[in-house]
């Protein structure tokens, strides 16, 4: 594994100044990384009524038709109406609520504007016509490409384990406040959660470390993955100026196999629970708000997975979910306030990801650089970028 | 009847450049137009307590006095506090609640200032004084005059149906939001109601046309009314890629007279509905509200007046004016979101009116041209305006 | 006493700018003056856990530790996270909730980050610490130095009443709406009681006058406070073109001594009730906003200081501060809108208090003029500023 290893806690005289000069896209990312597959509703919350979602700063209406999933900008051309408000009324199509314009579902195209007659002069012209976003369904959950150009396979950037032929996945999805980049560099802080989560009913019971030595970013062996490591150190110790930390808590006598985490674009954090992987997906919605899917999966069939499935509604729903992610990292997302920053060493994991982003995001057709198979898994490449 | 006939269904490249170029009157009447009387109450809203209210971005106090309505600016020129909030102290006058500055209701003078006695310097200085409003009582509605210059009498912006001596009038005033020209275009829409408000509860039972042809506008004979006019089409029909539509749904069995829709400035929009007529005043609050005034009325007299009342109170308050104006037209006037826009046919109705406001609306004296009788009602002058 | 006389009716052509030249500083002080200690909360409602508040624009986490008080900046300098929001996990310290970053109390000093181990490089860092702020607490209250350099002792900014030995001291802290100047000048307004107030309960059986003559303001005789004073005039009289006014209220029986009013730099309002003194202190948050602190005293021991809390309790804090400051104060100091403003003869309050801030208000020391006693007491020099 290559590491990154750099002074970082280096005084900047701006701390905001000096962000932008390091990581430039990235601080430009306020709406996301374009040219990747998000994942934005739960497959059971699209049904035949259309819904509306901002994603990426775009307005969108998704829908079910016949088993296939559209996706729209939730806009009518003719006055500005959501489309999302509007009525199913032929299959394979959407009519604005307003005037009965109906377009196909597939193609955007304004087929009839039912309100002026069957010889609308209106229909036919190109220029009337919604666009479409690419859409699918796969692992139980809907994507959107968002980005320029043909998308690459959806498969891309779905996580191989969620594809897995006997794999359960559930999920949540809540907007949150914030933007994105806040809630996805939370995930992949290294330490915090020995401090933030140390009383969570989830890991309650669980001998919890203080601190970690030598934390570590490294890609993965396929290049999609950005993995950090460390190694805790769970003794109490003296600390000067203070006393001993952290408390010897008597009622913490489970151990647990150490969990690892790893990053992957577009705002995509993964941890490796042994019996289930848990996906947390950050979505831009806009420059104050994100989208979180907190997917949770594991391989199972017959009764392993009924099992399974109880224990993810009663557990990991509840405590780890809800309590865990959503309100102690939810409240930590929407108050930070940086920058000003001040990195400290366990930030590597941070400034790890940034430079990643930095250097990995794809970029705009347009900007002379198609999205290949190679520029999106060039794993070569990725462990030079991320050690320089 | 002189007709609008021009193509609709132009591409224009830049629409809201382009809308700005064709009504540049229009577009910048953001907070209406100007020299106009305008309805704010239903008469047994206006009591002794006084009202406030903001019209065309002005902050207006009404209040009653001894049977005579009356109009200020809802500010004290003291220290800034809402005349709104003052005391009615002595008869004929409105005293400001924080130091009893009083003025005269009729002229805005300040008579008095209480708390400094009866020797005070600061009255008599003409400067120091409330602006007031024409303002009177009609058709069982509160008018203002909102403009420059000595007003033209109220009866020149009061339908005159309304001022008949039979006359029964009820009215609901809400506030709600969205620019006043997305509600009054959304009323003059030649189409929309075949589709946004056709399963409506209060039409429910009625034949519904799907569409319409030969979509027309044209000035009344008086010059007061923009006329639309249209063909309606009842039957099934095919629409190529889509079927028929629409639907033969048997519980229609009532057929009703067509009914017709004028409109009128500053903001009026009037359906003889043949036993009952129906207005919409549309009055500009500020930028992102107005006032809407849906007066019905009749004319009767003895049992026929009880009897319409118990219809208004029963159906045409909840049906008409809740459901489908209040919900079904307020979602849209609410989320419509233009320019840009790519007009239709039918839309001839919303174009007509446009051109009718950029030509007709009254302009301020100062602008050299006095609003006299003949600029009010230059009915012969319309036709050839609407038409060119 | 020296005294304010010059004409006030003077109509000014352009108000605002008028108020601009007469009191640039006054205008500029949007955030309240700098260099003063301020009341920010009764001491009973600082405990051990941290409490945030804004003052003078400034975010403050307040925290008692082991009987001292503490002030840092609600604002960890690793990621902006609230400090506010930690927890207190060794004496004399604060841990950010984030990753435990702990900070000394008294010094700002980063002691420890926990999460990094008790080597972590960040500690020692001179330039990663917390701001902390001069606090204190005195009279029952928690004082806050807002300013540069080394504060003057909290004394010199304490009305010295509080600080009696027998003193009880009751207080209420509310955060309103409006600027703390609006707040402040309507405290000192002369005329405004004598209608505002009126019917208000508390005085509701008492004689009330309807004006006063001879309204001027004079400092006191060390300096520190603005005096008002006036011939309050009780007598109904004719009011040429109005009638009668005060009304006769039968219901009026009682009498009370004249009280005074005295107003004080950062922005404090005093009445001596003879029986007990009531301070208003006025306080910044942000422009719009400003805390309110109604502090009731008294000098009393033993069954008088029982008898006299019954009171404050069932009459002063509901009737006094609730009914009559918070709710009618309140609504005008939420309510108005000034500049323009035509002020008249017993603003003499407002605008001696306006000239005072102007002269006297303390400068920064980088201005060149050191905060020196000289410069706090200069009870001379006081006269000629506000006669000038």
């Amino acid at each position: 594994m290559q590491e990154i290893e750099e002074p970082m806690d280096t005084p900047s005289q701006d701390p905001r100044a000096a962000a932008r000069r390091a990581w430039p896209r990235y601080e430009a990312a306020e709406l996301g990384f374009r040219h990747y597959w998000y994942p934005v509703l739960a497959a059971r919350q699209l049904k035949q009524k259309p819904v509306s979602l901002v994603v990426c700063g775009e307005k969108i209406v998704l829908v079910r038709d016949r088993g296939a999933v559209r996706a729209l900008k939730d806009r009518c051309p003719h006055r500005g109406v959501p489309l999302s408000a509007g009525r199913r009324e032929f299959p394979g199509t959407l009519s604005c609520l307003y005037h009965g314009w109906t377009f196909d579902l597939a193609s955007g195209e304004l087929i009839q504007a039912l309100t002026d007659g069957p010889d609308s002069p209106v229909c036919g012209n190109p220029e009337v016509c919604v666009k479409t976003y690419p859409v699918i369904q796969k692992a139980n959950l809907i994507w959107i490409y968002i980005g320029d150009g043909p998308p690459p396979p959806a498969e891309t950037d779905i996580p191989e384990t969620l594809l897995a032929d006997d794999a359960v996945v559930e999920a949540v999805v809540e907007r949150r406040k914030g933007n994105w980049r806040y809630a996805m560099e939370n995930a992949c802080d290294e330490a915090h959660a020995k401090y933030l989560h140390r009383y969570t009913p989830y890991y309650f019971f669980f001998r919890f470390p203080g601190w970690q030595t030598d934390a570590r970013v490294a890609p993965s062996e396929d290049g999609k993955w950005l993995n950090r490591s460390s190694k805790p150190v769970f003794e109490k110790v003296h600390y000067p100026g203070l006393g001993s930390w952290p408390r010897g808590e008597f009622w913490r006598w489970l151990r647990r196999k150490p969990i690892k985490g790893s990053s992957r674009l577009p705002g995509v954090f993964a941890v490796d629970h042994h019996t289930w992987h848990d996906f947390q997906f950050f979505v831009p919605v806009d420059k104050e708000h994100h989208l979180t899917l907190q997917v949770s999966m594991t391989r199972a069939k017959g009764l392993k997975k009924a099992l399974w499935k109880i224990r993810y509604w009663l557990f990991i729903r509840t405590l780890h979910h809800w309590l865990l992610n959503s309100r102690e990292d939810g409240f930590i997302v929407e108050n930070m306030d940086a920058p000003p920053e001040w990195l400290f060493r366990p930030d590597i994991s941070i400034v790890g990801w940034r430079r990643w982003c930095e250097q990995k995001a794809r970029r705009s057709p347009s900007d002379g650089e198609p999205i290949s198979q190679a520029n999106l898994h060039s794993g070569g490449a990725v462990a030079d970028v991320v050690s320089s």
